[in-house]
């Protein structure tokens, strides 16, 4: 079996797949999320709203902008590409290992990737030498918290990397699995977000960026009008709404990361504390395989160039269970 | 109120609206894909699988081609988008009027638009004249039947622009209401169809494109990875599975389009015969002001570039009545 290059392709095998490749928040959508998805679906016969009105208003109130300042998108990842075509820089820095696409997205319009490599002695912090590449770049591109390492960069340097870098892009998809300052929006400075892990509805696609008035026009002039479906709109909306949810998924994320560094800890299996709701550990066995094996698929991180790590994604508890049986049978 | 520049945009009106300005297939989406899109929902906090394995290969047998010749997209849109930022033209070649999507997506790659303009003595056909044109530019767009007018091209026609034109995609997203010949792709042309129209599930944002392996591996890496939502590629593999829903579909928006024909020809409105779900007529009232002030929405052409012309789409028997009667009414 090759190697997946992301998470959650569950359907490249014919069998079933206990999946910690792809990292979901374990407690699933929230009761109102389901319920605004389903009921949106009587409306199959309309067009979305191609400016999501209602879920920009409502996401310039959480984020403290306007809803000029706000872009709705058919997943994170449909606006880390149209800012590529927006801005079509021709150096784009990026810290490596980190999320694949902003490399694909960067090559999908020529542009040449500058790297800064993290090390493993540093627990794969960004540190701040990155300052002496931030210069070399059009676009800087942070994940915060970082995937697959987990880690969140000091707030202090991402300031100094916004500084310095002719633009900068934090995605902060993982955002609300950390626990982290609010980093505001500038006029070189994109933030890129997402419903899709908090909210555990990534059947729906559907991501936001803040910026300045002026970059969200230029985004949103080299996307499709109507990327964002009516379910992805309404299950947004709704998702907005709870109150309590994040708090009760962090809770119970946080002690299962608990639960899994200490088996890991007795399994002497080396892995790096994470800022987000998965964990890359690192191991000489080829888990992936033997694993698979077994039915259950992590992330074997040879794709992001770590060769002898990999990533799970923190489940359910009576599922990290069975993970952490799989390893200790392995061992 | 100003004038809109798409059609159904509900949205942007608090009170209800009676809306002709989406041409959807009246008869709404089949049961079977309601219950597909709404089955899907109970895999919420899945990835879609980013290369709609499944559908891929429904419409390959649909196509007569190999799934490597089949590429899914979030709508018949980020196709267009996708195409043009895989081929980044310098000069793209749009027909006037169509829909206007083609060319700001044109734009947003910095290419350059040449015009061949409709014109209303031949009933908005395109015609032969079209190949001195052709040349000039890297990718020659046409929409069959095309965008406000109704118009199928000739079959023959479509050929010789094909072996004129260094590149041409034909967007079919109506060919399902037209009584038309399939055309085939090959190395130089793409087709780009939708299943937004005819199954009317606009709020899922479903389309695909047909070509040549290497020119949909490039449109590919263009694009983003997971675009296709989990409940789009169920109600599209869903649709696929309906055997009589298209014929009959046409067999009642045909005999509606007979109806309003009937009753805009004893009203001496001019309207031109239209292959596709919807009307393009002329008047010299400023009707789009006054349906909508009665909650009736159309399409007002202007913002094609034909002052003076509107278009309806072709709805069920009773909501065409109220169009006819409140347009009898204007005048």
């Amino acid at each position: 079996m090759s190697i997946q290059i992301h998470g959650g392709d569950i359907y490249a095998f014919d069998r079933p797949i206990l999946d910690f490749s792809a990292s979901i928040d374990p407690l699933g959508a929230p009761e109102s999320v389901i319920a605004a998805a389903r009921d949106s679906l009587e409306n199959l016969d309309r067009y979305p709203d191609d400016k999501c009105r209602a879920l920009t208003l409502a996401l310039a109130q959480k984020e403290g902008g306007k809803p000029e300042n706000i872009l709705c998108g058919n997943g994170a990842e449909e606006l880390i590409y149209a800012t590529m075509q927006a801005l079509r820089p021709r150096r784009v820095l990026i810290v490596s290992p980190t999320f694949s696409e902003y490399e694909r997205a960067a090559l999908s319009v020529g542009a040449q990737i500058i790297k800064y490599t993290l090390d493993e002695k540093n627990g794969f912090c960004i540190e701040e030498d990155i300052l002496n590449y931030t210069k070399q770049a059009d676009i800087t591109f942070i994940c915060d918290p970082n995937n697959p390492t987990g880690r969140l960069t000091d707030a202090g340097l991402i300031k100094k990397i916004a500084e310095n870098a002719d633009f900068t892009v934090i995605d902060r998809s993982f955002e609300d699995f950390a626990n982290c300052e609010k980093i505001n929006f500038s006029k070189n400075m994109l933030l890129i977000k997402s419903f899709t892990k908090i909210y555990a509805i990534p059947a729906l696609r559907l991501g936001y960026a803040v910026g300045s008035g002026e970059i969200i026009n230029r985004i949103n002039n080299a996307k499709p009008r109507w990327s964002v479906s009516i379910p992805a709109q309404a299950a947004g909306l709704a998702a907005l709404s709870e109150t309590d949810f994040i708090e009760k998924s962090l809770k119970y994320i946080n002690a299962e990361k608990e639960f899994i560094y200490k088996r890991l800890d007795e399994l002497k299996i080396k892995y790096f504390k994470s800022d987000a709701n998965f964990i890359l550990f690192k191991c000489d066995i080829p888990l992936y395989d033997i694993l698979l094996e077994k039915g259950i698929l992590i992330r074997d991180c040879a794709s992001f160039g770590l060769n002898g790590f990999y990533r799970t994604a923190v489940k359910r508890h009576n599922e990290n269970e069975i993970l952490i049986k799989a390893l200790e049978a392995c061992i």
